[in-house]
């Protein structure tokens, strides 16, 4: 069963209207001046990491592909847009016709990225990259958040599996796109069957307290789960008192009990409790699963206790205090035509707020040192320097408006795992500190 | 035109997906221990405010009723849960029947609410309830935190008007959402053409700085855009220097100009220096509109610069340092049938961990003092005093499955000013505090 088939609603008929007003009206305006044609490269990246963090994981790319696809104006949205007078006629018959053509260029999913990165290069005629910079940046800095907070979550919990299940925290359809980025971060399941029934993400999930409150004892609770579910089921033992929900649960589901859930309390401390008395009542197999509230921190803190598996919400889905990335999208260069043999002419923004880009066309490529670890990230214009050759970083997504480089939501999730894996060890350090490895720039045009 | 009809995807086909996965398995256990049908109430509320804040404000409950008018098991759905064996055959049949048939009270969209306030209470069959918990959430928990933060800048801006921009830095249906919300909490404007589509909010924008270095010179950027949208547009002035262009984009647009906007630097400095400017060139009506990473306090430190408008985006579409809510939904009550006369007992977790909750179908009202400003958030179980019959939150929203209660938007944005203006007068400080107003309860049952 092909699950994007099946017309969940995260795969939309058009894409066209998650789109600021002014990429619109700018459109309009250059389509009167005559310059909507002109050849133009937009740039996506970030000028920092949120505060403390050691490098910035890509998610989204998948979804953005998706997006792009899918950017078209049908009538009902032209309609839209005459009748509210947003836009002009000629504007509207030529978005009648867009399709993007251009090509796109990027970090693939799951790579790790850094302050200057150019994480997604959009190159084609100003009119047709414009449009896209809001659905973008909304997918790129909204996933990206999410897949690097998971990514410190998956390092603090070692190889312990953890659970996405942060749906009720956050948007409904931002969620199905949260459990896909924390999937991408190193997450093992969800609870979102969303996120499942679109992603083919794997699903867990067996009961809250609501269910042990619905019965009239904790152990009629258990029984109606366990006959419906099976021994392997996870029991929740802490609706009233934990040692002895322990003990009914392994009562009524037997030895063999899959696991049992702690929600509330001191973690460490029951945890140990729960192990002990799991293991005296001859279920040393069932599991401990916690879901308290966690984060990284939280679950670094429980390394040495004996749990088996992290269920993630609201830290997950809010990014672990930073639930945006401040990725932009820039103009870097432009030519005074449609020319391919034009000169790209490199543009930006020149102010004394800080808030200033690098003009050019731009590669990016890590610089490994001699054991194979990252040392650099080199950004730069021009030719690319010939040992830098193979460690590009930016890969064709999109080639004269086909996508060229779709792939299972698996390959992102390895590739974040090695990129991750080629950093310095103190890239998963928990701590605030600075980007792990720097950003160098090479041949930047003078001025910049 | 009608734009809930036109098939934006917002208004999805099914939300029966944007749930956890145990509360299917919670029905397949009820349904098979006989438990599924015992009448049930549930409660939505929050144990406390983000840190610091004084009022909470709800947001979503229009987004709530079409969630559960919509929540279907259609084939696709069903085949998915059961070729993945989430559920058992019993449990798709009973799916594939589902529609809610039980009754929702609720604070309408835009009231004010305190920590234990029962923001909304879902009554019917265990089954029909439980499975509602997960998008509910998830609506009122993202929606009422973009409410908030919208309503802490609505108080900081005075009179003057905000611009909702922030759809590049949250999920792209999301960001649709917050536009909502933020109307509700006091904006007036956004920037996302799907929120004007879906929701009729006012849409704005012009032109960013790719599109003056798009072009050779500022000059022929600002002649451009004022040949395509008028004199009366927005021009954005900080691409290069500020003075010069307030210069040229007088000249080209004429006195007449619109309006400026200021995206970088000292915004306080800088307006001033503007107004200036503007003033002795003759501009006297053009306005200043600011918008560079403002949140609550940045408005508030320009509430004397002569700023006409504030563009918000990531701190108000990521709750300004809140982006969720903690709002939980709670069994708090059942019967032990399906049977309308048969006694709802009061329902409790009672653990040590500080994560309990108290039992019993609520009622809230809020009491006012002889001057007619709120003074206390009462809630109860049992009669209503008839002093506060008059002053009662929960009103009926569905009714045997029915809506009973949609509203225009507009209903829910003036309703949250007149709550917010009966607050006592310290609720629109901007510094952490407590609660603005205590909750207290009333007629509990004994032990919780």
């Amino acid at each position: 069963m092909n699950t994007a088939d099946l017309g969940l609603p995260v795969e939309v008929p058009s894409t066209a209207l998650f789109t600021d007003q002014y990429e619109l009206t700018m459109l309009q305006a250059a389509l009167k001046a005559g310059t909507a044609e002109r050849r133009s490269v937009f740039e996506v990246f970030t000028r920092r990491l949120p505060h403390g963090r050691r490098y910035g994981v890509v998610g989204g790319t998948g979804r953005v592909l998706d997006a792009v696809t899918n950017f078209r104006f049908d009538a009902a949205v032209l309609a839209f847009l005459g009748e509210r007078g947003i836009v002009d006629e000629p504007t509207l018959k030529w978005l009648a016709d867009y399709r993007f053509q251009g090509d796109i260029w990027g970090y693939p999913e799951g790579e790790v990225y850094f302050p200057g990165s150019p994480l997604l290069r959009v190159e084609g005629s100003f009119a047709e990259c414009v449009l896209l910079e809001t659905v973008i940046l909304s997918i790129l800095n909204h996933d990206s958040a999410i897949a690097a907070a998971a990514s410190r979550m998956s390092s603090a919990a070692g190889g312990r599996p953890l659970i996405e299940m942060g749906a009720r925290r956050t948007h409904e359809l931002a969620a199905v796109a949260a459990a896909r980025a924390a999937y991408v971060g190193g997450f093992a399941t969800t609870s979102d069957l969303a996120a499942g029934f679109r992603y083919g993400i794997p699903t867990v999930g067996t009961s809250a307290h609501a269910f042990t409150l619905l019965h009239d004892q904790e152990r009629d609770a258990f029984r109606a789960q366990v006959d419906a579910l099976g021994p392997d089921t996870t029991l929740l033992v802490d609706t009233y008192d934990v040692e002895e929900a322990v003990r009914t649960a392994v009562e009524v589901a037997g030895p063999g009990l899959g696991a049992v859930r702690i929600d509330s309390g001191d973690l460490l401390l029951v945890a140990h409790r729960v192990r002990q008395q799991l293991d005296e009542l001859g279920a040393t197999k069932t599991r401990i699963v916690v879901t308290s509230d966690l984060d990284e921190y939280a679950i670094a803190s429980l390394a040495a206790a004996p749990v088996d598996a992290y269920g993630v919400g609201t830290q997950l889905v809010t990014g672990s205090g930073h639930p945006t990335c401040s990725m932009v999208y820039k103009l870097v260069a432009r030519a005074e035509s449609a020319d391919p043999a034009a000169e790209l002419v490199p543009v930006a923004k020149k102010s004394s707020s800080g808030k200033t880009s690098i003009g050019g066309r731009k590669w990016a490529a890590r610089r490994l040192d001699k054991y194979g670890v990252a040392e650099a990230e080199v950004v730069g214009t021009g030719p690319v320097p010939e040992e830098l050759a193979d460690r590009q970083l930016l890969v064709q997504l999109v080639k004269g408006g086909e996508v060229v480089a779709r792939e299972p939501l698996d390959a992102a999730r390895e590739r974040h795992i090695a990129a991750r894996g080629n950093l310095p060890l103190s890239a998963t350090q928990l701590s605030r500190g600075e980007p792990v490895i720097p950003t160098e720039y090479l041949h930047l045009p003078s001025g910049s």
